[in-house]
């Protein structure tokens, strides 16, 4: 069982990013742009709308108030500004679920933040205190790392996201951008990695070490046409491997049982 | 009985804007700035908590998009763009309220756009669209005119704001801004207009007649010290005219009964 | 002789808009976006660079402040804010010509704030107070109307723009975007009437009526892969006819030899 | 002989920051926010026509894209993102100085930009590159520092800041903010502290050594009546010790004579 999240809303104004409507067809899940480095309110309405029409579970990606460096720059913020920026951003967008008669399923921060929350703990705490007040029946989106664990810590559920055309060290952290291999381009290699990922719940490391890797969720991309047939491909392998593809409520009450 | 109601939350950033502290404690309601014209998420997390530990009652004040202009500047939107700009800034002061154990109670539209509701059947739906699909016991705040109607013909309940500063021509409609004796500056006469208004529920025109005027809640600022000291003296004087000052969904709940 | 120009650089931040490196070789001119609409530093620098490197002049295209509408809605800005928002963005613009070893060579108001110069005489004035504050050897690019008489009043020169794709009412204005027919798609007619308006100087209005139209420069579109290739068709055909494509200044100071 | 300056336009719409009339009549050059951290086009319109009424020198104060921030939070920019942000804040200043038949005279980076400035020689080639690009006789205002000798391995000219709030180290590096004794708030202290900077040449450091300081230009500043009161007394302290107060072109060039 696994969910498959993708990246949607991401445009602004006049400009688009991605193509939404190839990608829905494929998703159970989707992460909103809220407006701080992508989406606007016409598209976060627009959005949440074809969410709701192609059952596709609505959650929040909220991100550092970056929108001309599309929320990929870090920013120096006290965790209070993180927590206040998150609350912002995802009231911002239960509004739309609400008008659209569903609500906010889960949060996952966006971008340069996302990295930051997985390895800085005052950043993790700030985004679980802005999710748990606002409703602890949502969802934090996640890898493995600080703000899972300070998910976990209060009781909050967490979607462990899975990450194939990542590199992977030994020690089961990411390769950073900034090295060389760091990205995989294959897609062949990628299909593979999801599916054992999926089905065994391993990754090979750079090493050639199989790492055990949790993945309650497959995120795909849709900003070039070769992504958008990769991730058909990836939903068509899963399904073909017996792979239940379900919303992340329901992978997630799946292991509690 | 009536509510007494002020702007708040109004700076940004590093700008303080008006009196909040001074304010509070004379209101039992507060139109909270969201974002678009004034307020950020600190702003508004700290206004919002002024208010829940004070027992004042939580509004939105939703706004043109036009920080540099104040939100006092027409903008020429679509009705679908007032009413997703609407969405979006509700839901996020809703996070904050949601945060501090309270609800959004009412909406009140900000500078232009709350002139332009007044008078634009299309701009008024848009906002009665925005305020039902959210929330059908909130409160729409409102001189009379077209949004009070739209709101009324939805089935939402209308505070309607008393605006003692401001010149009544014979018609019932206010005297322009452009034109000259629009705003009224001398305190005596705005006091006196105000406990005429909340306890007569008249006003007099620039023609010299008693116009009915409904007056739920009334109107208060806090951006020079004269308007705190006057915002005082008229809460004074309304209870010593045994006016009793409580929320406005006590008002309307009177008012109903 | 005729100039070629097109709106450029009006892409931001991660977003791109048009095909700038397509167009790029069939100009003469280039209106950039300075940051209010479209554009943002780094794109300012790469399009200022691109239109150096292949000889085509730079102009600055001012916008009403409206990121998220793209400059299309109407604002109501004081004739004070239009000149300070012009200045501001043009001299922006300025910094990068001189780093790219040029100047700017025209000022071109954009979208809805294009459409109210042509009409509005104090907007007009405070376009050319802020050009001529800033550097009287530069051309205005307008259609006929309040800004080019104002320009003209002020001793600038203006360049007439000849917008073949939109229909003319018999008295020469255009026929409003919210008409039926205002736009003109069909490729054929859009080239023939270019030609007829640059080398005879006239364009058949709806009613049959061929009207003397001034055009110093013709505006071509990229933003579909149509528009690019009838750009290209449009210019080739101009060539053919013995048209000589050169730079506004070039065109100007032919008419006044 | 040294030169005054301060932080000037330092406002947004409709917020104030700063008493800049009081402050006008002491400086003889100002840092005039461009609209990334403070200011927009009316008030950087109003404060160069201020400061050319009063013979005060304009400076460019370009920041860190971050209003809501105050440009006083890192950015994780790319000196090519540096580069090109200076280049078109500085450009937009030059246009009202322009206007107002001035010329911007140096380049102070604002906030967290201007201290890392001091310490990453990228971000300091950045500038330093943006400025000359612009125009070679712009001064650049720095304190000893990586931008500082950037500048004058370019050929530019620099004037270097000397504050008498701080606390220094022994080794002339300034105590960080964070930490207990960093600024100096005791008038008389911070008084004879500017009055030995300037006539000596040298500051105390926290261990009691005096170290020899550069000191073309005080910083003064104008947030609180207390700090107005204190600029009136280091400039009257100054003229009282017979220091010359002049435009930082001429203390420059008497350094140089």
């Amino acid at each position: 069982m696994v969910d498959l999240v993708a990246d949607l809303g991401e445009g602004f104004g006049a400009y688009t990013m991605g193509d939404d409507a190839a990608l829905l067809d494929m998703l159970t899940s989707a992460n909103v742009a809220c407006g701080f480095h992508a989406g606007d309110p016409r598209i976060m309405d627009t959005t949440v709308r074809h969410c709701v029409e192609r059952r596709v579970a609505v959650g929040a990606h909220p991100s550092f108030p970056d929108l001309v460096g599309f929320g990929r720059r870090a920013m120096d913020l006290t965790p209070e500004e993180v927590r206040t920026d998150v609350l912002y951003q995802v009231g911002a967008l239960q509004a739309f679920a609400v008008a659209h008669g569903t609500r906010v399923r889960h949060v996952a921060p966006h971008g340069r933040l996302g990295n930051l929350v997985a390895v800085r703990a005052d950043y993790a705490r700030a985004v679980v205190d802005a999710v748990a007040a606002l409703d602890e029946s949502l969802i934090v989106l996640a890898q493995d790392g600080e703000l899972a664990d300070a998910a976990r810590a209060r009781g909050l559920r967490v979607g462990i996201v899975g990450i194939a055309d990542r590199a992977y060290r030994d020690d089961a952290t990411l390769v950073p951008r900034s090295e060389p291999g760091a990205v995989i381009h294959d897609p062949d290699e990628i299909a593979r990695r999801t599916l054992r990922m999926v089905t065994e719940g391993v990754i090979q490391s750079t090493g050639g070490k199989d790492l055990p890797i949790g993945c309650d969720t497959v995120l795909l991309h849709g900003d070039t046409p070769g992504a958008i047939a990769l991730a058909g491909r990836i939903r068509e392998q899963l399904l073909a491997a017996g792979v239940r593809i379900t919303s992340l409520d329901d992978v997630l009450s799946g292991k509690g049982a």
